[in-house]
């Protein structure tokens, strides 16, 4: 028996659950980032993937990124604004967000309220990649990602 | 460009998806259930795993069965009763779930509602294993098993 894996039943209180750890969103302060935190799900070897929980607070956002794994995303609380490519969209609990190979992408709770989503991501996959200056005014050239980018 | 890959956004409405399909729970109905559907959220193979969405109407229920491979689960609507192993417990949602290898389970939407659940799974897995004549003996001789069994 696996003595990492999980009991098998975990309750939910207030976006918590019983015997997760809030993490910090990162483990190096590296990557720009705002008041965003991390829970694990699930990671156990034998599932492949990993499943975990972020939470923003009002006026907080993930780094602005890409990588060549892709990310599966749910809205679980709240609502807020999603870059993915080059389309900006309004999110909200429940709704799917797919990151592609390559696409950079930033989640923000823009509403003034917390923005919650869980991300299933492959247990095997690549650093991200931070933008470059260049990459930068590449994505403000276009000026819905201009305002998104300066939004709290 | 994968032509199998979904849109970035798709947004949720009443436990439905832009996009997602409502399908039979399973494929063909060799297996005891009752009253539920699946939608399939994320199966790209660059995932390694995929990530479903089942729900059942008030009095349904998953089939009982156990299977090498695991389910990670979370709740995402409604309240029902869930056996893991020898455990029946209430869950309601975004609870937990860890169904381990080889361990009987099933899901009942007990409280007059719908109950429906996020289960996330490797995309290489073995099939289910339905009990036996023995094994349902042997999972009725525990009361709180044998009750649960036969809630409605």
């Amino acid at each position: 028996m696996d003595i990492e894996q999980p009991t098998p039943f975990r309750a939910f209180r207030d976006f918590r659950w019983d015997e997760v750890a809030c993490l910090p969103y990162k483990e190096d302060g590296a990557a720009p980032f705002k008041a965003i935190s991390r829970q694990v799900l699930f990671a156990e070897p034998q599932l492949g993937c990993e499943w975990r929980y972020f939470e923003m607070a009002a006026g907080g956002y993930s780094t602005l990124e890409r990588h060549e794994h892709m990310h599966a995303v749910m809205i679980l609380r709240g609502r807020g604004l999603c870059l993915v490519g080059e389309t900006v969209r309004p999110v909200q609990a429940f709704d799917l967000v797919t990151i592609p190979s390559w696409t950079w992408h930033q989640f923000r709770a823009t509403e003034g309220e917390p923005l919650g989503f869980l991300c299933m991501v492959n247990a095997l996959r690549d650093r991200p990649q931070l933008p470059t200056e260049q990459d930068l005014a590449a994505l403000k050239a276009n000026p819905t990602i201009a305002a998104f980018l300066t939004q709290a």
